[in-house]
């Protein structure tokens, strides 16, 4: 009984839609999968420009390269809107090695956390080790002073939704550098914030506070941190350490931001993901993933011949990594634009795997308009349509814009953390199919929006 | 109003499960997400053993292991059951040319079909090219007698479910030969069934007719499809193909069983993967992952100290890619254990990838049972629990057992036809965290069964 009930009810939902919904949403599935651009688009990104940190040369040609695909794909206006960034840079040195109490040395797999201070120099000192953040706070001063603090937190395995899991660790790294310079240590290198035990190191952002002293902050592989941490457990090591990593003075960078103009101009949807990506691999996944899922549904239905409702805003965010300039830039900037009517807003930030769905930071009424989509996306095998976390670049227009919903793209999470911030974030681990059906599905979705809101 | 009454059904349906249910189900998570065996059962069993076709050596090898494994986990029955089993070789030379109208050549990757007879040598002939099984039905005798004929049917790569794209296809390497041959063709060269433009060929089980003469069949890659269909259109070519593949008279195989025995030990729900393989790549996604889904999830369910119900029997099916010798061996064998009680049946052939749910073939009442297990495995992301395919071992179990429910677990499809029946379905191409939540997702359902049967 409770079956037939809820047939009816999936029935009765998918009675909101007419057959020219489904015909259109059929047509941008097809191009997406027979006539896409989104895979050699991302091939581009990747091989011809590559990791584009915010202030390197490479996110200046990436801001170049968005800016001249949305102008040959022929959209309503494409502009820059021009903003602010922080500049850091690796540097060229940069290595770590343990140094066992025989003398010998070990070199692992390391990258420095970005935003992180060098290390003036070699820096080689007496490790501790830590199983978690909260082990490290709990500790005495006297056990840590002018030593390095090793940080052994690992992800939650058994977290289903990977992000969860990663929600768990973000305070390693992020306050890390901070929580071990209370104790006087020299240095802390974290366990890489990824899931499987593996060579690569995972960058990601960290903080500082201005009361306390700055220290060198480093992410080494998880293989490397079980050994160090086996290495911990039954004797004692030191650790070597140099990087000259470093901040430089702020610079001017760019938005790059293209528009289907709708019927009624002033009402705005905007979508997209970010252009920077971390200076390692390619970006790939985070988020050239999101750059070219956002670009091609643009393309698709700007190909489809579609007339929006709205005005289909599409921008490329600069430096979500490491200070979200772009996204906060856009959001005072579009207030600015004082005729304007925002009404939702779209990113893909969770990489280029198989769709899953959509998530909605929003109302009831909002998150109920979102799962009446549900019943045409079934045939597509999308079924998440709920409440949720939108993305970073559009978090500002939330308190710009009251009562704006935001929407964030829900691919399959399970493979995520195996690239994230990491060099093995590269073009071959995006695959092609996967991808054209994230382009379809958001493209679906900024659809229907534009026909319901 | 919709929502609140959908809302309201899950809350319904939700407590059709026990508190127990729940934490005993979230203890099958944790264990196959922090103290899996499946993926090095899997590298074991990918790179120890490797390739595994019915009659080979390695497939041996493979019973071997499996029973050894097995035993290692202390089920409490473990045992062989005879078949007689096909034997066919692919043998040592296998190669294919295209011969351009200036005598170049061009070398494809090319693989026999399984069951294809060799070319007794070196073998030349003109090459004529379809689109379609199909066209070359329609096509006249006179246009073909004498050649080699080139099917260049392309999967559809506008289906959502590939598997569905696959079945479009199948005829055409199945039937591909008989058809050709029909219109008197010396051979058959068909584009592989995969969905990427890429190098590497598919092979798989094609089929000749008693009356119809014997023809070479073999697969090209989809790139050198592409080039193919290419040359073909603009002018003409030969083929140049050798391959000395053959059969051989059958031989003595066995299936692997092993057992935990139920409460009423004689109702049996069996499940499983297939051992056998193609003689190509490790037959990791195909079916190495259905072996070590199936294997871990008995171990997870004993390692837990469960004492199910009813027997629970895994069956390592031997020869499901040439024959499916094992799959109707064990069906005819059930039926003489007089005594047995069969109420289902479930398998894992569709890879290793993020489990998306499962479908199943039965009545309307058997498919509600498993709509009803649905909102137990909301958290662990799985939706899909409705009709469809169970597997192909299993099916003979239908006609042997009439209303017996069959299962098919469902993982996410999308790359699945990168790897099928291709060198690249190796090991590496399986991840590790999608693999353990297969495993995870059988033994919940298992658990689930045997409580609610």
């Amino acid at each position: 009984m409770k079956f037939i009930l809820f047939y009816f009810l999936i029935l009765l939902s998918a009675s909101l839609f007419s057959q020219d919904d489904s015909t259109f949403i059929r047509s941008i599935y097809n191009t997406a999968l027979s006539e896409g651009k989104a895979y050699e688009d991302l091939r581009s990104l990747c091989k011809d420009i590559g990791a584009r940190i915010t202030g390197s040369a490479e996110a200046e040609m990436a801001i170049e390269w968005g800016k001249r695909r949305m102008e040959s794909y022929g959209f309503d206006k494409v502009y820059l809107q021009e903003i602010t960034v922080p500049h850091w840079e690796r540097g060229t040195k940069e290595a770590g090695w343990i140094r066992m109490d025989n003398g010998s040395l070990i070199k692992v797999n390391l990258l420095a956390l970005g935003g992180s201070i060098g290390t003036s120099g070699k820096m080689e000192s007496e490790l501790i080790g830590f199983s978690s953040l909260q082990e490290l706070k709990d500790a005495p001063k006297s056990k840590i002073e002018g030593k390095i603090v090793f940080i052994n937190q690992e992800m939650n395995e058994q977290q289903i939704q990977t992000f969860k899991a990663y929600g768990g660790c973000y305070p390693v790294r992020g306050t890390g550098a901070i929580e071990a310079s209370k104790k006087g240590a020299k240095a802390v290198i974290i366990r890489s914030l990824g899931i499987p035990i593996d060579k690569h190191p995972h960058t990601g952002t960290m903080h500082y506070e201005d009361s306390i002293a700055k220290i060198p902050a480093a992410a080494i592989s998880t293989q490397d941190a079980e050994l160090l941490s086996q290495i911990l457990t039954s004797g004692h090591a030191e650790f070597v350490l140099e990087m000259d990593c470093r901040d430089y003075p702020d610079v001017t960078s760019y938005n790059v931001i293209g528009e289907l103009t709708g019927k009624n101009a002033n009402n705005i949807i905007t979508f997209g993901g970010h252009l920077d990506s971390w200076d390692t691999g390619e970006g790939a996944h985070d988020d050239g993933a999101g750059i070219v899922h956002t670009l091609e549904a643009l393309r698709i239905l700007k190909e489809l011949n579609y007339k929006p409702n709205n005005t289909l805003r599409l921008v490329f965010f600069m430096n979500e990594e490491n200070g979200n300039r772009g996204g906060k830039g856009y959001a005072e900037w579009a207030k600015l634009q004082t005729k304007e009517n925002h009404i939702l807003a779209l990113e893909s930030d969770r990489g280029g795997f198989a769709p899953r769905g959509f998530s909605m930071d929003g109302t009831a009424d909002q998150i109920a308009l979102l799962a009446s989509f549900a019943p045409i996306f079934k045939e597509y095998d999308l079924h998440v349509f709920e409440k949720g976390y939108g993305g970073v670049d559009i978090s500002p227009l939330k308190k710009t814009f009251e009562g704006i919903p935001l929407v964030g793209f829900v691919p399959d999470s399970q493979r995520y953390f195996d690239f994230h911030h990491a060099p093995s974030d590269v073009f071959e681990n995006v695959n092609k199919r996967e991808l054209e059906l994230g382009c379809a599905a958001i493209a679906s979705i900024l659809y229907l929006f534009d026909q319901n809101l």
